[in-house]
């Protein structure tokens, strides 16, 4: 079992002249009224030029016989200083396709190989604080290949994931367990579980 | 109608003595290795120093006799040039409780009279990135009563919001639709969308 939680010395001030990898920018605009105004706002510093998106968030779909389980990562964020539980994600490569970024990144972060059947639009994590995006990709990982049995991550050095599956019927009931033991719910995945329970509720 | 695309005129980056609403910062953490590392992110400047969260997001259903209608906008988004599909959404003032905030929100924003009968834990929408959050509050718009007949926002100087309703069994298809007329999609609409066709795919 990895250990996961890393240990916050501090936080401060970033200058944009030491970051690397985010930057503050001002936009300015002109209402519908005629009137001038302007916003602040976040981006990366990574996106390729010649891509509309940062990256992908992985819908990956364990097909087993006792059902479809849904595969999440745990995740130490600094920005937040908890473990998260989230997708699993990561940002476009230049030249990549955006379903091989999802086939590469699920490979790196859980060691498993999976097949895109699925990509949806562009998705705005938080579009009035920053423009960061992505595609949803769905994966399908068939458990009965040779490469699915002992599937082994090649992670980063500064990266300390672990995966775990979770039957897909029961993802908001597991989410919930896992946040009241400490865990912060990625917001991707929260709203995943909470479509799966108003789909429940209102019996579509 | 109300016109809700504004015109860019500019983006430039944005220094840190003239923010008033976002920042940069650097955390400095130890890895479970015993590795000392730095990460970038963002934060807004705005959460109240009582609370945990930054703000609300508001899953509004109006109950019709023809079935259960999701109350959703279109906002004009700075940081992306888009006007994008979003919930009802805002930040906490101080002293208030989330359901406080969802209630107020949901009538500044749509008009509408709610009432809060679930509160989701804390999600964070891009934890690698930046520390924002919510809670996901749902409110029952009751039709029958009289305030919700003729509902009128009551808007801010800089806010361009019109709000409109989907039946949630078509929420995925309408996304589509209207990303396909140049509309950008919220990840948090969008995720609940994922979520209501993969439980009716996975017949859950």
């Amino acid at each position: 079992m990895t250990i996961l939680k890393s240990t916050l010395i501090s936080r401060e001030p970033l200058e944009p002249q030491e970051a690397k990898w985010k930057r503050l920018v001002k936009t300015n605009y002109i209402d519908p009224n005629g009137v001038k105004r302007d916003w602040e706002s976040a981006e990366r510093q990574t996106r390729p030029s010649d891509s509309q998106v940062d990256g992908v968030g992985i819908v990956a779909f364990l097909n087993k016989e006792s059902g479809t389980e849904l595969l999440l990562e745990k995740q130490y964020r600094p920005p937040i200083d908890q473990v998260v539980i989230e997708l699993p994600a990561g940002l476009i490569d230049p030249g990549e396709t955006i379903e091989q970024t999802a086939v590469r990144e699920l490979k790196e972060e859980t060691g498993y190989i999976g097949v895109a059947d699925q990509t949806s639009g562009i998705m705005y994590n938080d579009p009035g604080f920053c423009n960061t995006n992505f595609n949803m990709v769905y994966l399908q990982v068939d458990m009965s290949l040779p490469e699915n049995q002992n599937p082994k991550p090649d992670l980063e050095d500064n990266e300390f994931i672990t995966c775990f599956t979770v039957p897909v019927a029961h993802l908001h009931a597991e989410l919930q367990k896992l946040e009241s033991e400490g865990y912060a719910i990625d917001a991707r995945v929260g709203s995943i579980a909470a479509g799966i329970e108003i789909s429940k509720k209102l019996r579509i």
